[in-house]
């Protein structure tokens, strides 16, 4: 069989157990959650361009929790169970905790960027939060949602920041501080 | 005159034969065709580097197609021609048949990346579907639409797929499969 | 304090003065302002590897005005003065004329791409439009704007175009014209 269909020439698609416009709250929060995991491919491909193998390996593992979520967004049968689960929230949790300390300590906001994988992170950082934004879309559609989608997604978007931090630290790049910020960081 | 005309600065601008607000359904549509148009122009500069001659012409190609398709959208006349055709979706159609073949089989879902070209392939993939929704929501505003937009867009999707796959064949890198994927490619 | 605080995990946030849900018009455009600055930070990377330093001191400066943007956005509170002024409105037309003046005319539209740094500024200008448009969706909700919001962005955009074009212009690279347009710039 082609991957081409032709299936959704006239606008419908398939959700996992119902058939949908191509406009419907959990095509447009999987298919952005799809979005970010191509971000993270290639934010992947530069982080093992400078050699941080430890932040390659954590994005494959999150690539991969991506499409436990993205199966999960898509699943409207019954009785099935979620894949993503809480233990991929908690692994980011002391992931941040780590990748934290390695950068020095800030009060104000900084400016993404520094180099060419840290300011892909951050890339990644605000496309996670552009996600979030979808997913907490179908909640608002009264919808079922998967019960760790929200909590990952946040804490998805905070390891990005931690990350891009701990990056140019490695490297030796200091974080821009926004000129004319407050204290925002507590 | 300058590019800068300051019409647009009170939130309106112009398709052409109607002036409308920049939330106008068919501006958020090409605006998007125009971002994707942008990804296609880096991720050709990349194919370039990595010697992927055909597939950096197939994509001058497919921009002026999507100016083809902009264009399209943003008109809003009584009697005009439609300048994309079901011409164009054919031969996405045959490009895609001839890049599957270059590719090992599938049966799972594979995570987005390998190399720089091919991720950013993957983004275009992600792009050009988040686009395709916001035509699709056009005709949900009861609205007349090209005809081969949707057949398109849907299209150029899987074409990216495809060339992402290509692309990571010739370089001899292995696409990674999605580890808890059940068999979703017929 | 840690940086993941876990006050989001049921979708609500906090703008500058109101707790609101993480899909509000607000939020929305402050989130993609986010997005498009990190999108600046990547190309100022790659303009740097180009040597083009004095636009590497422009994105400088434009970064520290999108958290400028983004705290105006943000801050629903009564008596506040906006940080984002006409001055920084005005700084972007001088350099828009500036760069216009470095590339050759045009009567028709350009395909977005060339070189790494010109793509991606294709990038942001796509996206800058995009952060419009969501800036303008706040305006719909008869919600008071920050005075330069809109000028400001859609300044920024056309900033990005023309400073696409010099970098093309300072490379020896030819813009490549839309084959099927008409003559569109006046
Ligand atoms: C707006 C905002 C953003 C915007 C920034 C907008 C912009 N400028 O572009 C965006 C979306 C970019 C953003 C991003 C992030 N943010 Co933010 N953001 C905020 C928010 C809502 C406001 C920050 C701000 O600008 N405050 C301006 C100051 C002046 O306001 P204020 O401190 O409230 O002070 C007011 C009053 O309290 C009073 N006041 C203040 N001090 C005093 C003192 C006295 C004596 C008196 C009388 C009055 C007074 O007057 C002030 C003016 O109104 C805060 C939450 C909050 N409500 O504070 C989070 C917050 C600062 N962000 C947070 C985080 C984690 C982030 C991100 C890391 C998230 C992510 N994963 O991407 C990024 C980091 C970005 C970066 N590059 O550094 C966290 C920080 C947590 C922590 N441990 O400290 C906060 C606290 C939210 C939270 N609870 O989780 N953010
Ligand atoms: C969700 C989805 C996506 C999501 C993935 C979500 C995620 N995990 O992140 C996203 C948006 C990422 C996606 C992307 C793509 N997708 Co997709 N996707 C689907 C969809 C809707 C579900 C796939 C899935 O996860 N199934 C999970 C399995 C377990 O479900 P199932 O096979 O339906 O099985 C259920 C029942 O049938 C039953 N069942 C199954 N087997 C059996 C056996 C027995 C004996 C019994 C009793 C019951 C039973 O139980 C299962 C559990 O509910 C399918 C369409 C569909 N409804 O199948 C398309 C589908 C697989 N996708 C397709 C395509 C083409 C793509 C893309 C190439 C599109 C593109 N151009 O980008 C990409 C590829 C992405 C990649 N990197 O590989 C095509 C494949 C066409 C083909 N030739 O096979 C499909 C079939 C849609 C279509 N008709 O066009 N996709
Ligand atoms: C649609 C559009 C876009 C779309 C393009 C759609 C696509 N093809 O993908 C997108 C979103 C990509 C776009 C982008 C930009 N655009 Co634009 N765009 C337009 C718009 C609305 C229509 C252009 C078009 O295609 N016209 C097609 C021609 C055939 O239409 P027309 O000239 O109106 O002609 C019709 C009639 O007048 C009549 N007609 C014309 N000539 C004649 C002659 C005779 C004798 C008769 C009887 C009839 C007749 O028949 C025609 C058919 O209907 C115009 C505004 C406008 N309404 O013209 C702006 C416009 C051309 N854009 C403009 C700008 C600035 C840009 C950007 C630089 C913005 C930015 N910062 O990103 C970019 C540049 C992109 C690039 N890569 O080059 C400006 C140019 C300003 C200037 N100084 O000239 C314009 C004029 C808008 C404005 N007032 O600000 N744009
Ligand atoms: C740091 C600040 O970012 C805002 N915030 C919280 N979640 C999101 C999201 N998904 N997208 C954009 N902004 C968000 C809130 O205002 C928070 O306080
Ligand atoms: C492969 C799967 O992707 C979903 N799908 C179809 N079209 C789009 C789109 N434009 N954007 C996101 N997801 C889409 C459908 O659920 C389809 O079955
Ligand atoms: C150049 C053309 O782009 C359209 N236009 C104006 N503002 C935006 C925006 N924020 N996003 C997308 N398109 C826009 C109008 O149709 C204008 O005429
Ligand atoms: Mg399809
Ligand atoms: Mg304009
Ligand atoms: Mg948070």
């Amino acid at each position: 069989m082609k991957i081409y269909t032709k299936k959704g020439d006239q606008g419908m698609t398939q959700l996992i157990g119902k058939n949908v416009k191509k406009t419907h709250a959990r095509v447009e929060a999987y298919g952005t959650v799809d979005e970010l995991n191509s971000f993270v491919g290639l934010t992947s491909v530069l982080l093992q361009e400078e050699k941080h193998e430890d932040l390659v390996m954590d994005l494959t593992k999150i690539q991969h929790e991506l499409f436990d979520l993205g199966g999960d967004l898509a699943n409207v049968t019954d009785k099935h169970k979620w894949t993503l689960s809480n233990k991929a929230v908690e692994f980011l949790e002391a992931k941040i905790d780590h990748y934290w300390d390695e950068a020095p300590p800030i009060r104000t906001f900084i400016l993404p960027g520094g180099g060419k994988a840290s300011a892909n992170l951050h890339v990644c950082r605000t496309v996670a939060r552009r996600a979030e934004r979808l997913v907490v879309n179908i909640q608002e559609a009264s919808d079922e949602l998967p019960p760790a989608a929200i909590k990952y997604l946040n804490r998805l978007s905070d390891y990005f920041f931690a990350a891009a931090r701990a990056v140019n630290a490695r490297n030796g790049t200091e974080d821009v501080l926004y000129e004319r910020g407050k204290d925002v960081f507590k």
